[in-house]
């Protein structure tokens, strides 16, 4: 479906600005300190992502295409390339939360100098180098979630259980029963091509794949019946999980979502963005791994969607709608029925290359490609991500035993 | 294709003591120390192998199908059990090489006696029954196979290099030059129903899926091109390996593929089932990771099959046709014609359920599913495959780093 | 030998007031962030140093033994309690640094508010719990010391070599050429008793000990000399080394000392509280392990000194003289006479109880004894031991493999 | 106080041939199997052991010193050296137990030619190697006791609970009450003078040193007492542990000596080289660390001696008396009056070396200097020690978490 508020190049000056003072109002909640800590090599400091998000558009754009410009800082390339081989040595990723210096006003002051920059050069760059353009605001969409999901993890650490800012009112009450809805399958086309709108490379081409008939949750699974699986063994009975998730649960003492823990009275509580919160039975649960989600699904008879059958499903929905993040918060998933928002949905199909996919040419074709090995698919959008950067065709990854981002359960079954 | 030699059930008790007779005679070359000692968690001792077939036909045939059996030893299903958790506790799997007794003349006699108990009751037995004897069968096949990995590994550790059994002459010359067989894709019918012949429940159902045209290697990557590879630094360029992959490589300090050493003049040497032996440029190479493969394929300017693209191509091909198991000694590739032997080939898909799959019941639906994360499908055959145990529908898989199997690569390319 | 201008109960306040001062100046170069990373599981966050010492006068006076006094914080305890066990839980040390709450400013007030009720009500304490102040204010000169050692490793992760503060003017030329002094052994005494001036259970009782004839060299190994042995290949001669010391050099690549480090021309220079410094010859070389000042003394044909050794040579020496901590400054060694300052000289003596040892009551008594095993003795002080603080016969102790304080080395050899 | 049986030079060949002999004796309860297993890096196999010891008479005498000598094969000396740099690479002592070739026939084959030659040899040879002959009759017999305490190691790991050999009865009843001799201290001289009878150069040079009055235990600390140290909450009582040993319970979960288990009664069990067998009250306890026998002696109201103390104190006793190792058994504490034999017992000393200590000559004066660092002194001798092997003045020394050796604790405090 047409996303609602379609973007076009004419305001490519417009959404540069918004993203970046987006991402700068997500910082005002925290301290310098909040922001150089490193919780996990998993995750980055929110500093890393203000700084790394900057770096993104001075390399790529003002560096490699406005004449005579000159780097903010030499040495700063060093410490904010995240992964790219092709841009040299950089600071190990476990180590980035050793970076007390530079200061969060200092790459604030980084971050007005780029932008300022780009700005004055944007008129005067090829077609081809605004779609970079568009390409670093989509890249730092992505580093918006992250910024949040780290954080979180970052305030999760300290026993005090300090809030990024205060949550909406707790929610009474079970959500409504699940029922489900059935597609008939059949030849369908998964996938996008080249062009508007904005696709990463793994996204395309469009091509045909093959259905059987299959039913999808009109509803993603909520924090109350997780709270049932765990009351009936869940975690303890080896015979729902994968092996390798049942190794994972031995090896962590894995007995809950990530952020559940037992108060003083030994009830279940979460820690979120707003501190700690007691379960709201009615909610989606999140922040729980491709195991615990392929775990769930067996013991409710069902099993995790396919990507081609979350994808075929719901090609006709809003991508804009749902429970998605529009200004700083301390987001959370409130549940609803957009397939979009809430949270990201595990699919059991691996992150691999589709038939004919061909990675972007130079350093930025290390986007996607070289993660094509060990890890899931997941679709939709979370609490956490910017409305207007998600599409049907979105393919989110990560790694089975991952679960600090708002990632979730949405059944499935033949039909 | 019609298997040139199929079995039948008429034939089971044949099939039964040919099978478990070549399992015997793959260990006469062992001592008990050889057969007691375990090189690594992936992999188990010889004894261990003999042991673990013979419990499987003890466990799920003689103490539950045949009134009145007594365990051979009540304390050995602890030591024998591999990884079913129905079947209760068991010795850690990184720790089976601590088990030097019993010995290996004591499990010779546990082998024994397990069979003629098994052998005099098989009239009776029911036909569900007897397809639990089929597929202890098709067990201990897959069995002789680890057996030959596990013991070149084994002997690997020593450094006097010693040898299982002599090897066949060293093969001089070239392969003959690369080429490339189209196949026009399409919908083709990939895997298998229940029934005859064998199948493992994960290649199963048999279902259509949509190919886009694409090509093969008419056959196996070479140890001499595997060696103009690394000559021009395969191993030390970031750009041809997934990021998983490039990681393995520099923590681990891969340089070749495993069991390939520098001997005192510096010059590459291999370790086989026959000790030490100078590279063969003509003959497949094994002993590759799917992230060597990968990187390899990339560097060639091609890429790995998917599974449906093998699976599609070698259907009317001969599974039993090329070098394959047939007697003890000390195996390795030889190059050839045929898609089966010589070594398995790493495809680009994840080991993941087929639409419609439904696990085994019981504990033995244990075997495939619980597998279904992380790990990629490799097609064909090996040296070590005991002739008459593959089909085109087999689906073998592995771990990305894995490569202590007989494993290689045919390429592949859109078309 | 009396010190220079001893300590007395009649100053006990102003001596608080002194000490407590100059830790707030120690911090006052430093961000929040820069007070709140902790480099290694070893070392603390210089804002925990701040709070910890502040706990310690909190809970073992104030709460102790002023009627009334109610906790600054009551979840603070928690955070703050270093490794007693009497204390209760606590957070774990390899996680102090995900603190960024409290913040640096927070902690200040922390520390006026106990210092304040702490000095109303000093006068009104018992004897008894004034020694206890004492004792506070000996623990928190250690940790004056800690927050500099632990400050300069935090800044040496950052890749961009930020200073603490400027530091002196580089040396130039060699030093002195060394000489021997000699000692006539036989029985002396070392330790010491009870009461005044302020000593550590682990210093008593004082007692005799028997002495062979024996020679300390007159000044410590320098830079210069550290140099040599790189050169002659120190690193890499395992005769040189102690069998755990060459397993240490060897699994941590180990070439160095800790902070020496390549330039762009591959020259050594060396990270300090100032920032990168050449290597100054004349000056003693820090930051070498047990492990390494062994095999330096091995390598020059002599050996470290025992701690009795140290403590009969020195014991008419001031132990208020040499290069120690007297302001908040970018300390390091700049060498002279005095055996105190500069460097903690290590000894080849165990850190253990001397004959009649008894631990102080109480929780404080965690204080020492807990630790008497595989650690070894180092006399002196160095250039971050706050002047006033040491005397002949402390007790320092490390792990032979630490490094990160300003350790270095004396020879000894036989006369 | 002299030896019973003191040895002389004149029976240099009878003695060679029955050390050689014992430890042949000892291999003959094994299978080929069972001495290749290597338990842990800290042990070695059995097979290992018969070689290695060879090994030290070829290397030492036979190649350096017997002209015309060719190596039995020389690819072994990789296989065997143990930890001699001077003597260039050899196998990484953590895979040892990959070697199932040669076969324990082989290497007995080896032992015999070493042998023959060296008979034949010995009277040929000067005093300095004949001196090493000794030297290499003393390193056999400290394997002796090794080979049974890794085999002890090695069956433990078995879950069938393999015996060694039988065992003796089992004893009933309780200990004698603990009572104690006091000793006046004062000036005493340990150690010993380079000369007969032979010693390690650790324990030279004699020299005096001063003790305060003592007193030490008449006898061992017993299995029921170790039992009524558990039920007290021994090993859950933190302020009974030194700091790295209560990391070490925690960190392993360490709840009893090792080979304690529990039955499917839940009462506590132990292995033994006769197998499993209950706790027997009476007999000493063995298999505990340092850091267990120090919490122990602080529970008990008293300490561990020192080395000096316990040295004065049996400077007259019997080395050769008490229980110890005479011909092949399944050796295990039985108790009595002797200091000697039943278990090694831990001393609160580190093991350091002697004031004027100077190490051997050449590669085998790599045998003790090395390791004098981290570990502590044991006294005694134990079970498992060849009867003529032990002397007062002897330093065994182990790691303060090791206790795979029969070790046990012989209680002191101040008189």
């Amino acid at each position: 479906m047409a996303r609602s508020d379609e973007p076009s190049k004419a305001n490519l000056a417009d959404r540069f600005r918004a993203t970046r003072g987006l991402t700068l109002d997500l910082a005002r909640p925290l301290s310098d300190a909040d922001a150089t800590l490193q919780p996990h090599p998993d995750a980055s400091p929110a500093k890393w992502h203000l700084a790394h998000t900057t770096w993104f558009f001075e390399t790529f754009i003002l560096r490699d295409h406005v004449p005579g410009y000159r780097l903010h800082d030499e040495k700063w390339p060093f410490l904010f390339n995240s992964y790219y081989e092709g841009e040299g040595e950089r600071q190990a990723r476990a180590c980035r939360g050793m970076i007390s210096r530079p200061s969060l006003a200092e790459i604030a002051g980084y971050r007005v100098a780029v932008e300022e920059t780009l700005l004055a050069a944007l008129d005067s760059l090829s077609d081809e180098v605004k779609a970079l353009v568009e390409l670093g605001i989509q890249h730092e969409q992505q580093h918006q979630e992250l910024f949040l999901t780290d954080i979180l993890w970052t305030l999760s650490e300290n026993p005090l259980d300090p809030a990024y800012l205060d949550g909406p009112p707790i929610a009474a009450g079970d959500a409504p029963a699940l029922g489900w809805t059935t597609f008939a399958g059949g030849k369908v086309a998964i996938g996008t091509d080249a062009g508007e709108p904005f696709s990463y490379d793994c996204e395309r081409p469009r091509h045909d794949t093959l259905l059987a008939p299959y039913a999808l949750a009109d509803r993603l699974v909520t924090q109350g019946e997780w709270a049932a699986f765990m009351l009936d063994g869940g975690y303890s009975t080896p015979s729902l999980w994968l092996s390798d998730g049942w190794a994972w649960v031995r090896e962590k003492g894995i007995e809950a979502p990530k952020y559940w823990r037992r108060d003083e009275d030994n009830a279940w509580t979460r820690f979120t963005l707003a501190g700690r919160r007691p379960i709201e039975p009615s909610r989606p649960v999140t922040h729980v791994s491709y195991y615990e989600a392929d775990a769930y699904a067996r013991w409710a008879g069902a099993r995790l969607p396919t990507e081609a059958e979350w994808e075929a499903a719901y090609a006709d929905a809003d991508p804009d709608a749902g429970t998605q993040l529009d200004t700083a918060a301390a987001v959370m998933p409130t549940g609803g029925t957009s397939p979009f928002g809430d949270c990201w949905q595990w699919t059991q199909s691996a992150y691999l290359p589709y038939p004919g996919f061909t990675p972007e040419e130079g350093t930025v074709g290390e986007y996607n490609g070289k993660f094509m090995c060990g890890q899931f698919v997941l679709k939709g959008a979370s609490c956490a991500t910017p409305r207007g950067h998600s599409r049907v065709t979105y393919r989110n990854f990560f790694y089975p035993q991952q679960r600090w981002q708002f990632t979730g359960v949405r059944l499935a079954r033949n039909a």
